[in-house]
């Protein structure tokens, strides 16, 4: 089926900063173009050596044969990554035997063509699950072309090889000053549905040229994704395939940055979240069928987690999300979700809040209920739920979009 | 806006028994009367002096005021019943202490009127969450003039004057044969939006002359709502007023049944279950917007809780649920929703069937896999997702609906 855009595509691609120290390159693999549509399908990315990585996956029971393989290779390779390949068109999840033969297949293709060490090249595929792979060198194959066209990136046509039901391809990038070095981060992501927090989401891929110890890279990587990726969901569904990974080539020439106490720390850190929410803001805002955007945000509550709990409950509820849709700003069904996530509340303190206008307060109704005020609220495309909890002053922030005809559209003919 | 009738709606309304000591009216307070629409939106049973009471409630943190005042009469009446009382148009959740005086007004014109202690009086309440109350009278005013109407049930007018997105009245009802006494059930229920399992579900209200200690029914009857009205989900969304009561007259004669021991208790455990189940499922095919009824069953798992939890996963998903309403039979959003359920699963022994075809195999795609087979029976009107796990012997059943368009719009629209 044809995609409508999301209303919050941008107008155009965004401008990337110039990443020293890798190369990529786009292609066919002519998964498209046999239904008719002349897009790319697979991308390659080379790093220089030196390059070090980080990556959280899906947490899901039933992972992709590339999720497991990426697993695998970073602990192995103990955070050192020289190459990374993602296509679309098949998920390789529950895929059996041939799913890690396909694996077996690429990273033989990758070491060959670019001699490198094995556990240093990381993969990922997204599409259909379930898919039988016909010929396990389906990727590998088209490796030794891709790599006899690697050059600067073209950061839209990359974005564009992994999307599946996304309508804009998504991207973010920053050039900051660490201690008088100017460091580059590119990041590109792909998802649309499937999506929830919990997880590592979709695919994501950031790129930097500052020069970082993996391990440090890993545990900031991981506080990052709670508050960004981990925080946003279309559907509360958890996808397969969920990869989030960052690569630092080091070829900014500034020394690595070893430790927290490095004064160039909180620089790296806030331009890698920066980086992060924006992508994982942008999965939001192409949510399938999405047409509005909402943040959710709880507080006084009596933990994080705790907050995160009830927002999720706020933020996947399907009759918050069609209230949504419809620009019905039914409250009550806010109450409703604070109460089915069974996390500690106060009622009688219970506040809710649309933007600025105060729908509830006290465990009822606000005195001064503005109908007109909060149906404005509903309308606009983009709004904030804001529920304050009255048991503590621990807060969270989720970021979600509405449930409208477009995604049941979208869900039934995603095969078809 | 008109609702169109759920394709699962039964040509007529039930024939139901005449159950023994009790009476019963229905009437109108003018709540749709104000819009235009003819129709009841009261009940009240007045049951004989003797009759025992069980309940269930929703677990849910912002339960309505209807619901704790339930709680609080069963619990200080040792489950003695005398009258109940039942109004839709607001749910009286979320209403701060007015929702109390609401309370206490109907409580005082029942023990007035009818000259019954508080405790034995029942009440409940569904509509829009939060609406506040203007008058604390709004219910009590009435029951002096319904009380004047007592006389053998109208089931329908009964049913019909609780529902709300309801698009058919739901009742169930049998005979049985109790060592020699024949023995009425008799159940009404309403609901068709915010269900879902892990709570009573909505309004439901079962009615037996048979004669039974409080406690044991208290225990059948939490036994009994984990495998029909626990095992029922629409969209996943827990209501503030789940309320499911069963009350026993004890007007059939026989003495009462006091222990499991009792050569009758079987009987009796039999035809409250099958009530209970038919006006479950009667709830799931009257979902919102439902045109599909799905059973989901979950074998090979390490406990029935494990099993019932992946099988609510897969109920819930949005993804599984729009495929189902587009008769698209996308079985790997089983294995995702499988996936993310974190349940201990062996991936290369998990195996799917829709109806008897068997999609998936020890961890892949079925080798004998018919896509035309599979989306046959994604287009049957009612259809089974069964699920084998691998880890262990145990199973649950759970019961659903697809997500359509019209859940979209009826949930964009249910306050106008």
């Amino acid at each position: 089926m044809k995609l409508t855009p999301s209303p919050f595509a941008p107008r155009s691609f965004p401008a990337l900063p110039d990443v020293k120290g890798l190369r990529a390159a786009a292609g066919s693999r002519g998964f498209y173009a046999r239904r008719g549509i002349e897009r790319d399908d697979v991308f390659l990315f080379v790093f220089d050596e030196g390059t070090t990585c980080a990556g959280v996956y899906t947490v899901s029971n039933t992972a992709s044969a590339d999720v497991r393989w990426c697993r695998e290779a970073l602990s192995a390779g103990g955070g050192k990554a020289r190459a990374l390949v993602a296509h679309s068109g098949n998920s390789n999840a529950f895929t059996g035997p041939k799913g890690v033969e396909k694996n077996e297949a690429t990273l033989k293709a990758l070491t060959q063509t670019l001699g490198v060490p094995k556990s240093a090249c990381f993969l990922a595929a997204t599409g259909v699950i379930g898919e039988p792979l016909a010929d396990p060198n389906f990727v590998g194959a088209f490796l030794p072309g891709l790599a006899g066209r690697l050059g600067p990136p073209d950061w839209e046509a990359c974005a564009r090889a992994f999307m599946t039901t996304d309508t804009f391809p998504k991207a973010s990038g920053r050039t900051v000053d660490l201690a008088g070095v100017p460091t580059a981060f590119a990041g590109i992501a792909k998802g649309s549905g499937m999506i929830m927090p919990n997880m590592a989401t979709m695919l994501s891929y950031v790129f930097t040229d500052a020069a970082i110890a993996p391990a440090l890279l890993q545990d900031l990587l991981a506080d990052i994704t709670r508050v960004t990726f981990n925080a946003i969901t279309v559907d509360g569904d958890t996808s397969t395939s969920d990869t989030l990974m960052v690569f630092a080539t080091g070829a900014s020439g500034a020394p690595p940055i070893e430790t927290r106490g490095d004064a160039r720390f909180a620089g790296f850190a806030a331009a890698l979240h920066a980086t992060c929410l924006d992508l994982a803001l942008q999965v939001v805002k192409d949510g399938e069928g999405a047409s509005k955007f909402v943040t959710v945000r709880v507080e006084g509550a009596v933990s994080e987690l705790s907050a995160k709990t009830v927002a999720c409950h706020i933020a996947n509820s399907p009759l918050i999300k069609t209230a949504m849709a419809a620009g019905d700003a039914n409250w009550g069904r806010v109450v409703m979700a604070v109460g089915k996530s069974l996390e500690p509340i106060v009622m009688d303190e219970l506040a809710i809040w649309f933007d600025d206008v105060q729908v509830a307060k006290g465990g009822a109704r606000a005195p001064d209920y503005d109908e007109a005020a909060a149906s404005a609220v509903f309308a606009r495309p983009e709004f904030t739920i804001r529920v304050h909890l009255g048991v503590d002053a621990h807060a969270a922030t989720v970021w979600t979009c509405d449930l409208t005809h477009g995604y049941v559209d979208i869900n039934g003919a995603y095969r078809t």
